[in-house]
């Protein structure tokens, strides 16, 4: 059927007009005369997002998944040993990254619905007097179940432990759409891409790193040449970068992120968790269960769904795109077939979330899972009706 | 808050992706040796929009407005009496034209909420021995009420009456949308304009004239210059224009006419009634009365949609834009503050239609309006959950 | 070849992709109740283009014909008497325009490749005692000829003569590129469109009126509705229009305006004289003439060069368009197959002014006009080197 | 100066309205059920601009650079010698990357302005009996000075020394402009970028990989991970990404390749070298030099030309810029201030390089250098009229 399609997977996001527009621009030199007065003033502003004031921040041309790697290479030593948590799809291939690329990492296996153990990874870190553990890896949000995990919480555990370990986040699903705080939070590592809170097209892999990280970096011993810091610390302060940049993206990353910083970060965060909640309760009308096993763990950007036994979670999926134009997520791996997933995050508004809400439930009807029409349509509508009025003001 | 609006005024329409993309182009010559490769083609699979074989096609740079104009000042002379109806806000506007351009109209007056009044038009002609009407007047879809008329029954009212009368349609918001058939109907002129049906910004009318009309068009004595259609048909013989043509809104017909012929305009007409009577089922669960006072009236086009006593339909429309980004349509004239109207034409599915729905009811009940929250939706879901297959499989 | 092609026809004019951009927006509810918000500005600032305060200016969904069309029907009466020069495609199409449409026009054969004889209508002017003359019509750029016209003198010559005529401009291939003041020429009406100065696509004719055309507005006779400036007058007073407008392309107004604004009127009018003399630099290097008599009609919008005897202009501009990609404007009517024509006007610099006298110079080389290569390139580049710094400088 | 830059710097290159309009489309789940039925063939006609049916090709979300270090990671061990040769800042800076990612570099140190030694590779490749070199390099266009080297050539000394090194070939500025044959001439890594010869912005590196390459990246023990061939070779066979690709990139480059194959590989590779020869026309014709030392180094896709003596070439590429809006290629490294570079690739024809030579001589007059106005356009001109028949023919 005519009509775009609705995009409702947990990144790449819609992409707001005037962003397309940014993006959508006739090709330039890159190292022309007057790129630097675009350049340095695109970075200053990028550390507004990670709200670092002391740290640095990279952008590479690659996914998130070359921001892992970017972090890693220029931090670490071959065999270095990291803490981790695996407990959803995206944890577990950080992990996977990690000890590919020749680090020793120590995995905490959690229930995939719950985060970052933050009391665990604190015993670990007491225990470790030695400080064998170089780098603490937490993933702020797991795409792949819907679950946020503290990452301040982390942050007073890693002091109480008085470990000197880096930590790294995993800030993919997270910056720039729910609370996150660079400096505050003592993170030395943070990564993101743009397709997620930055509302753009993949193709930037976005990082903050801390003085701490930096000085790690100078003497890091991995072999790395295109995600070298170093270059790109020395190019960048200048104004321009040691190889050809997608100008186009970093067009649209100036236009992108002067949207977030007229909407203002907590308006933006208020707004995701808004949004989020409006699925929340629609999911509750629905008598189902999210995958993030309690509330705490309930992330504001992603909602994973979980069908009721005897039922296929990708038979929703398929359904709702081919009948209905409607792109959900699928559950990966362990949790293939049993979530869908609704991602709420970058350009959204009320309206959009109601529509994927009525496009899920209709999908789920058609498929047989006994939940009933409209319900949590009803159910969401009621909550933004009466707690939007904020948001309403908020963003005025 | 972000996110695009939402568009549910009945015209203009959403401009679909692949139209924006053939209107925004790079300007170019009008007189090149080879846009008549262009223009001829478009031409003829205008006609295949009207259903006319046998008939012309004028394109204007103008407004709807501007295609009554040049209909009436081609074909017929001052002083000539034409026969109309008033039952809304453009069937209005329209015989205030005829009479500011120097006709004489026989206007029936109906209850906003009817149509054209077939069986007293036939009386009319019947009784108009002299036939001194010149032309009737048929308003296929009055927007302003939601009122779809019968237009093949008027045909044959007059084929009944035996009268010669010419049979002019205002087509602007039926035309490409619903079923309409110029020469199985006998049509002498039909108007259209770019932003309804077509799914384009304003800008052309788009009009239709049977060979009776061009017969007309030869000895009528009307001034006109700019709307002549002696000069296009000069013109447009050789692949040009008079003056010069907007190329853009051009390249976006072809864009246009080459989906709508994609769709097929059969499946167009019956997508545009599965989506309308999903939204009447949502009327009626909300309990509320459409504008049009029979079935037989409902246009598949536009709900004007009747707010109880007590209630200002205004309200509602203000709430839907400032809270919701939801544009919906006023009542106009006679039933301003008594009607909202959802526009659902052009470039549009269900889930789009559900978040109209949704928006309509929270903002119906933020104003007060005693409606069921999600009812309307939960209504709409389930006609299109089962009735949507043959749409589905239409749309291959 | 691939690459873009050369417009250089004088209209349709390159647009800038800022307005490209700002036109590229999705539909919107024109009747919405922030649109006065953008509307009133809007015409506010339309008048600083005109030059007018004291003024009015009117936006109508058509061509530069309909503006003419506007302009005659809202402010003569049938049979009025009107005083007009024939000496080009343009100026003669205005004549037959009035014509068609009722008026008595007084018509002065002039010379093709000169412009308003203002001495000749002086004296028919001062001979008019009994002011049977309601107008005065002059092309103030003659764009089939190239010839621009002095519109103040004819102000002058109006006031000598002291006759109460009203004083119409034809600014369509003029104003926003060269020198025109409203109300300092005591302009009553001046007709432009979008797709010449103001660069963008064509559909938007763009008028101002005196106050004394709009006195003579309410008591004009000819039979008008869709150019009726009194329904324009009362729903823009609102920010709104009498039906509906092309949003897109007043969107496109408002970058363009900006634009113009920016880069300042005088500014704007010292680059068209800048980049015009360029080309008839390289047209005397060529050893030939434009069809401009004397260098006082020369136009800084568009230059119509006469190719020698025995040489067919149309064989230059096939053989640009066809194999270099160039669209060169052809000689119309009286000067078909004499002049190929080079529009210099809009979104225009050196550079692509210098590929444009190239690729005529390769062109008319090619059918065998003897000129030299490269004479006109280099005679128009060291008119630009040594008159560009001003130009430069305006431009910070 | 309004008007849109000209830019000839040597990638990234013009991007045409086609290709602009495939990139600028709205975000997709890159995990839907059909994408698979848009990536399988994109890869399969990828192959056919890399001239490689028994080869693989791959698309990382990268610069060319990152490009160069997936070829070598997955195909290399640490300590691996090499055989390359530093003739310009991009042998150089690959050179550089070889070393710093571990391994032995032999370094032929040649000439600026010359390419790869052929004869001396094939002595250093006969005198290596033992096969320590594992690799040569070969950069077939060095941007940096203009010049191209003989690919197929290297592979005749290859095969005469019998030598079982594998061949990596740069073609960066190569590729998808001049002639590259990667079976023909068994290359078994070629690297490229998308914002050259492919037409895109700067964000992808496209690489093809011969059979034996990936039977090396088999056992080969450098750490990688985003630039696995092993993740890519598993998922892209499914049609889909290991993980987030850039699809509006992607989709861009459907279209380009789309564009590319149907001018013709070979259609291309004439208008390269035809459009090229015009500007080496004018370089002759201002009596300057090309850095390229003899006419069989020659670059079709980048000219850097020799300032006289005394003249900085910067002072050119400055002055071009800001006074003419060109953008020129500076000289980098051990040929800066001394060149300046003419980038004519991608979707170019003659009248946009004809602008660029003006540009260029006006930019050369303004700082003093003495050559003749008008000059360097002349021979172009007269190059492509006498020379233009064929290109025009295998236009159509």
């Amino acid at each position: 059927m005519p009509g775009p399609k609705s995009l409702f997977v947990p990144g790449p996001t819609n992409v707001p007009e005037a962003v397309r527009k940014a993006i959508d621009v006739p090709m330039e030199d890159h190292r022309a005369p007057d790129i630097p007065d675009f350049i340095l003033p695109l970075f200053a502003d990028l550390k507004k997002i990670f709200r670092t004031e002391t740290g640095q921040v990279f952008v590479f041309p690659a996914s998130g998944t070359g921001g892992w790697e970017a972090a890693i290479t220029n931090t670490l030593n071959p065999g270095d040993k990291v803490l981790a948590a695996r407990f959803g799809q995206f944890s577990h291939l950080w992990i996977d990254l990690c000890q590919r690329i020749g680090l020793e990492v120590e995995v905490v296996e959690c229930d995939w619905g719950t985060g970052v153990p933050v009391e665990e990874f604190g015993k670990r870190l007491a225990a470790d007097t030695d400080h064998a553990i170089k780098a603490v890896l937490a993933t702020q949000n797991e795409t792949a179940t819907g679950v946020q995990s503290d990452i301040a919480g982390l942050r007073r555990a890693m002091d109480a432990a008085n470990h000197p370990a880096m930590l790294y986040v995993d800030g993919v699903s997270s910056i720039g759409s729910v609370d996150f705080r660079m400096d505050d939070w003592g993170v030395d590592l943070a990564v993101s891409g743009s397709q997620k809170g930055f509302m753009l097209p993949a193709g930037l892999a976005i990082l903050g790193a801390s003085q701490k990280a930096l000085k790690a970096a100078e003497s890091a011993q991995m072999r790395r040449c295109y995600f070298d810091f170093a270059d790109m610390i020395k190019t960048n302060a200048t104004g321009y970068f040691p190889y050809t940049p997608p100008m186009s993206l970093l067009r649209g990353l100036r236009a992108s992120i002067d949207r977030m910083l007229e909407e203002g970060l907590d308006n933006i965060f208020a707004r995701h968790h808004f949004l989020a909640e409006g699925v929340r309760r629609a999911v509750d009308a629905w008598g189902l269960k999210l995958c993030a096993t309690q509330s705490k763990w309930h992330s504001d950007t992603v909602s994973a769904i979980v069908v009721p036994e005897g039922f296929d979670a990708n038979d929703v999926i398929a359904r709702a795109y081919h009948r209905y134009g409607l792109s959900l997520g699928a559950g990966l791996s362990v949790v293939a077939g049993k979530v869908f997933r609704i991602g709420h995050l970058g350009d959204l508004n009320e309206l959009m979330v109601l529509s994927a809400i009525a496009g899920a439930e209709m999908a789920m009807r058609d498929v047989g899972i006994p939940i009933e029409a409209g319900s949590g349509v009803a159910a969401a509508e009621e909550y933004y009706r009466q707690n939007g009025a904020e948001m309403a003001m908020a963003a005025e």
